[in-house]
């Protein structure tokens, strides 16, 4: 754990070197320009999200996502730990603009483990927001294909997701598809 | 951890107290005859996952579901282990008949933890099946009131699961609908 330039503790959710594990060359998207995990665009970093994004715009990114509330940064951290106690499940990944040490994008894969399929996990994508000022430029892209790749580096026989039918279209390009006979149901309380 | 009669290593996969403490009359299904999940009906139990169910036939009962594939019980318990250690995530409950030793019904709840709404939890039913020859006896709706009200309990904002068309009406049964405009995508490997 290290402190921050404004004495914020740093803490990455994961051991980042996992992402440059992952092979981005097999992903089957195309790229123009041609950026990468490693090189997301000028003055963009993308990384593991760390403790030091409370203070960098993380929860009002997910605000362009659905409800987040008010959460304080021990409510944050708790969370955070509790995450990253349970090894090799929660990929949150961030895009932030250095040059404004902003988050601007950020997409979680969070990994099941399984009995089924001689104890293998499956992968789920989740919370993926690309802030409005940055969509287009292919953050969302990159996004989806690193996790759906490192899903699979990390031992998924499937990944899933849920989306809302106007983005149907965008998730396909990843290779995701609506299965035949397949229905979600949900219960909210 | 104790061993079990024939030596076998035995724990649960979480504190099966939790269980008791879900107000089961809640539950808006009606049950004739009455079972509950502390009486599910004669020589039958229900419980938390144990290590001992590997030998008590749950991998077997898996794969009235789907690809099981051999599995050790090295491979059992070291899964098991993984899951044991990720707290309040795998809530995997079975349904012994004590006559027997047999596991004859299972449901997993899986909790992913959450940033967005307000540090919240989603759950997921997954991987339920009651044995061929126990069908019909309102097991499957016991498992799944069971781990509807437990999500809630866990602090849940919601619970979901995907199944095929020919169980859509039984998961009608405890509240669960499918959300209009609402898409499962997937992505096998
Ligand atoms: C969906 C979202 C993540 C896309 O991010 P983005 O960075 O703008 O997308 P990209 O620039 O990487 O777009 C990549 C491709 O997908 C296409 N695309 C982007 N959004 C799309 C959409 N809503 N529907 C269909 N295609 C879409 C782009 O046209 C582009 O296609 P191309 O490569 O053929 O030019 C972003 O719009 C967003 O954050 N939306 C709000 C939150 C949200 O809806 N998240 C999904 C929750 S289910
Ligand atoms: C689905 C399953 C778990 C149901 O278990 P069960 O113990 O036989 O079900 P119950 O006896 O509790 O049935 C409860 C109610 O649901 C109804 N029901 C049971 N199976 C149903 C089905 N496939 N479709 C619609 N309704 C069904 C019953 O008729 C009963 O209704 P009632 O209360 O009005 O009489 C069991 O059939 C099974 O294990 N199937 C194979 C595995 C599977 O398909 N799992 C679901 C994966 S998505």
């Amino acid at each position: 754990m290290n402190l921050d330039a404004n004495g914020v503790k740093d803490e990455p959710l994961f051991d980042g070197s996992i992402l440059t594990e992952v092979d981005f060359t097999l992903c089957s998207s195309t790229y123009n320009p041609a950026i990468t995990p490693t090189n997301p665009g000028e003055n963009l970093k993308l990384r593991p999200l760390c403790k030091s994004d409370y203070e960098k715009g993380y929860m009002e990114l997910l605000q362009q996502l659905t409800v987040v509330g008010d959460v304080t940064y021990e409510q944050f951290e708790d969370r955070f730990d509790k995450m990253s106690s349970c090894k090799n499940s929660y990929y949150i990944v961030v895009i932030e603009d250095t040059l404004t040490n902003r988050v601007i994008g950020s997409a979680t894969l969070a990994v099941e483990q399984k009995f089924i399929h001689q104890c293998s996990s499956r992968g789920r994508i989740e919370d993926v927001v690309v802030d409005n000022t940055y969509r287009g430029k292919q953050l969302g892209k990159l996004l989806l294909d690193l996790l759906t790749l490192l899903s699979k580096h990390v031992g998924c026989y499937k990944v899933s997701l849920e989306c809302k039918d106007k983005v149907v279209g965008f998730y396909s390009n990843f290779g995701y598809i609506k299965e035949e006979g397949q229905n979600y149901m949900c219960r909210r309380f």
